[in-house]
């Protein structure tokens, strides 16, 4: 009935793993089994589900060799995939941490004097999620962690381009009994994704908006609530007063870092007119100091394109650039080495918005820099497209700004640095435009998301009347 | 283009009121031009459109008696639209008092020291509204209110059915200018909704589920925040030990109220089988000391049925109840007395979940009572809905009706009372299953659900080294 997927090595270019998705059957009784485990899993209280989770997370420690090298053969890079697994054990700490303060419920004395109002949060008992490649680990649990702290049980499908490393991190899980009732993966590409939808009573997607649109009319048809994380097509502004060292360290790496394959990635460059040139002079020499991880992982800090059809995207984007009159001062192409796709970090100036790399999700290092003659066009320009996800304002002074960062459409806005989102988890943020729909995965709304209230209103007085007879 | 729509008074069934759709595109217009205005709405700043909403107050209490008039030939009802008119008002001072902590912008240091963290709540620029017969007044500014006082720009479209109450309610916007350019009607029906939808960015639609869920999937397809409150099937429970007094009084109310025409009308009632005779006897004593306003609206407590198909479907599930083997007790048919539609309390025996009374939305003063063995048996029929708005719980002691409550799967659970969250609006609540999705409506989370989350993440230190240079 279902066919195996062949998943390709995206350094070697090699078909070296296969994943076999569920029946949609099979898929509804695994969901099913996790609905009515849930249950359990939310009255066992808290306490219990923290302990559950740090047991996971040792189990983790101990097999971590294992989840490295699942990690490193899924996106071809080394230290970011340490990191990962470094972000992914501490936002497990984090949200244990956090979940007792933000899951108390709370009784309270209200205006009107015969009534008492006490308030519950109670879980919604299954949340599907499907996960991106890009971040194979940390996007497939960042909404996981939260969801089962809160008591709900969770079923992921991470992408089939990256899925190797649900094996060991399953291992880990399989020596916590009453957690692996509760949080289960499926194997499987899109349309394991759309069966997931059905099963589920909450969806949080993180992928592309083409597939997220869907994900939302499904959702809606089914009444469940669905939690997007799009795309971006994050735009920094370099004021004439910023600090150019700082700038073009910063944006260098929030463009190139994971091979700029990531949501939040600084994807166009906005630099005032006065500064235009030496601003790109040196993004273009600190650009030319990096190198490719090739021939092995260690070789240095780029690492290959994971998505074949991600290079193809990228490569497109830089033709129809210099097509349309750009030019390019370092990197520039898409280059097989050893089977896999290779791009290097790449300049281009004399660009405009008619162009799909200042307009479309390029997901590559791709740094195309636009001079800006006022600060209004700098907003304006900023400001002129699909996506609204996030930004970075350099400036001298703070205040400088977040007058500019004011006016910016994006949920979280990186002062004199950029994507400090990858670090800061307290920010409440919302993403704009078509970058995303529902509440913020940062801070303390994120674990709330996968709550519904409950209003106890409690009748205090002794009265046969009820309130109506004084107040109707 | 457009066809005018009659529109029915519910006392005389006479067409005495006509309205005028809006072809699309003047529809279209009158968005652009509102959310063009919004954006000086949101510059003025919280104190300036709180003087303007309580200068709107203020207009609409020299026009009270047209608004009332208005109002009872809307629903063919007095005392409601009186009460409709003081929640309104109340509603304004509760928001306008509530808003300036609710809005107040945060700026926090963070568990990193070079990073400081400011967030920012932005209105979305154009909030729709579709709102109901029930309750037009209330249904239709409850979600306006707030929206504006975040800073938004508001489009109601008031139903079809009882649009009469928009132009006094107008009368007094045009004399606020500032509010004026914010706050407008457009009259219509189900097409004039659905183009509604299209122009703006955030919908709130309080209606029926089968139109909801349309609502849902078109607010999915253009990416924008829906929030509806759709139609509950609320159930009482009588425990052994609750004051039958107090029972009868409470859930006889909270059934009759309106004719019963509120999402939050108590439709099914389960109560103890040793106390099944002694409450179904005390609620039928009570009922019939009800009388119909007719001739007069002052004749008597329950008004006529408002929507003429409203009459259709709640004759049509008594006569499917009776056909199935249910009893009547008093009432119990749909009349026509003046060219309006009439009802009396209507108490019903001998039915269970086979029956439409008992599982779909009755909309009327229909009150069918249930035997329950035990206390799983009750909260077993209570969840055996496709709704899940609110609920009701009686019993001798507070902890026992709060065990039961616990237990039912509905936002908001009176105890001891019936409908509480009528007067209550401190309370959170989430609809569950098939009555809603979207935000708290009551509390605080009913303002901040017209606002995104920013967050600025500012790097505070001086170095010139972007933060990747040492956590990387």
């Amino acid at each position: 009935m279902t066919k195996p997927i062949e998943v390709r090595n995206p350094r070697t270019g090699k078909l070296d793993y296969v994943i076999i998705p569920p029946p949609p059957k099979l898929l509804a009784q695994q969901c099913n089994r996790a609905r009515r485990a849930q249950t359990r899993w939310y009255q066992i209280g808290l306490e219990a589900r923290i302990a559950a989770i740090q047991q996971w997370k040792q189990a983790i420690l101990s097999g971590r060799e294992q989840l490295t090298e699942a990690l490193v053969n899924d996106t071809g890079r080394l230290s970011i995939s340490l990191l990962e697994i470094d972000s992914f054990l501490s936002s497990i700490d984090r949200w244990c941490g956090l979940a007792p303060e933000l899951l108390q419920d709370s009784a309270k004395n209200t205006a009107i004097p015969f009534i008492a109002l006490q308030q519950k949060s109670v879980p919604y008992p299954l949340v599907g999620v499907i996960s991106p490649w890009n971040f194979p680990l940390l996007l497939s649990t960042i909404d996981a962690i939260p969801a089962l702290l809160a008591g709900c049980a969770v079923i992921i499908k991470p992408s089939e381009i990256a899925p190797r490393f649900v094996a060991p991190l399953m291992t880990a899980v399989n020596t916590v009994p009453i957690l692996r009732d509760v949080l289960g993966f499926v194997e499987g590409a899109g349309e394991t994704g759309a069966n997931l939808i059905e099963n589920v009573d909450l969806i949080c997607f993180t992928g592309s908006v083409a597939t997220g649109r869907k994900v939302a009319e499904v959702a809606a048809k089914r009444f469940i609530p669905a939690f997007l994380e799009l795309g971006g097509k994050d735009p920094a502004i370099v004021l004439e007063s910023a600090n150019l060292e700082l700038a073009t360290s910063a944006i260098l790496w929030g463009s190139v870092v994971n091979t700029g394959q990531s949501c939040l990635s600084i994807e166009r460059i906005y630099v005032a007119e006065s500064i235009f040139e030496e601003f790109y002079h040196q993004l273009v020499a600190k650009a030319y100091r990096l190198q490719l991880a090739y021939p092995t992982v260690e070789s240095g800090e780029i690492g290959p394109i994971i998505a074949e059809r991600q290079a193809a995207i990228i490569s497109d984007h830089i033709l129809d650039a210099v097509e349309k009159g750009a030019v390019i001062h370092c990197g520039g192409k898409v280059e097989e080495l050893g089977g896999g796709w290779w791009c290097r970090p790449t300049v281009i100036t004399q660009v405009n918005h008619s162009m799909k790399v200042m307009t479309e999700e390029t997901f590559g290092p791709i740094m195309p820099v636009m001079s800006f003659p006022t600060v209004e066009e700098a907003v304006y320009l900023a400001n002129d497209s699909i996506y609204g996800l996030s930004a970075a304002v350099f400036a001298e002074s703070e205040a400088e700004a977040l007058a500019v960062a004011n006016q910016i459409d994006a949920g979280a806005i990186s002062i004199n640095d950029a994507a400090l989102t990858a670090i800061m988890h307290e920010g409440e943020k919302n993403a704009f435009k078509f970058s995303g729909i529902g509440g913020s995965r940062m801070g303390a709304a994120a674990l709330k998301r996968f709550m519904r209230k409950k209003a106890y209103l409690i009748k205090t007085n002794s009265s046969s009347d009820p309130w109506w007879f004084d107040h109707g």
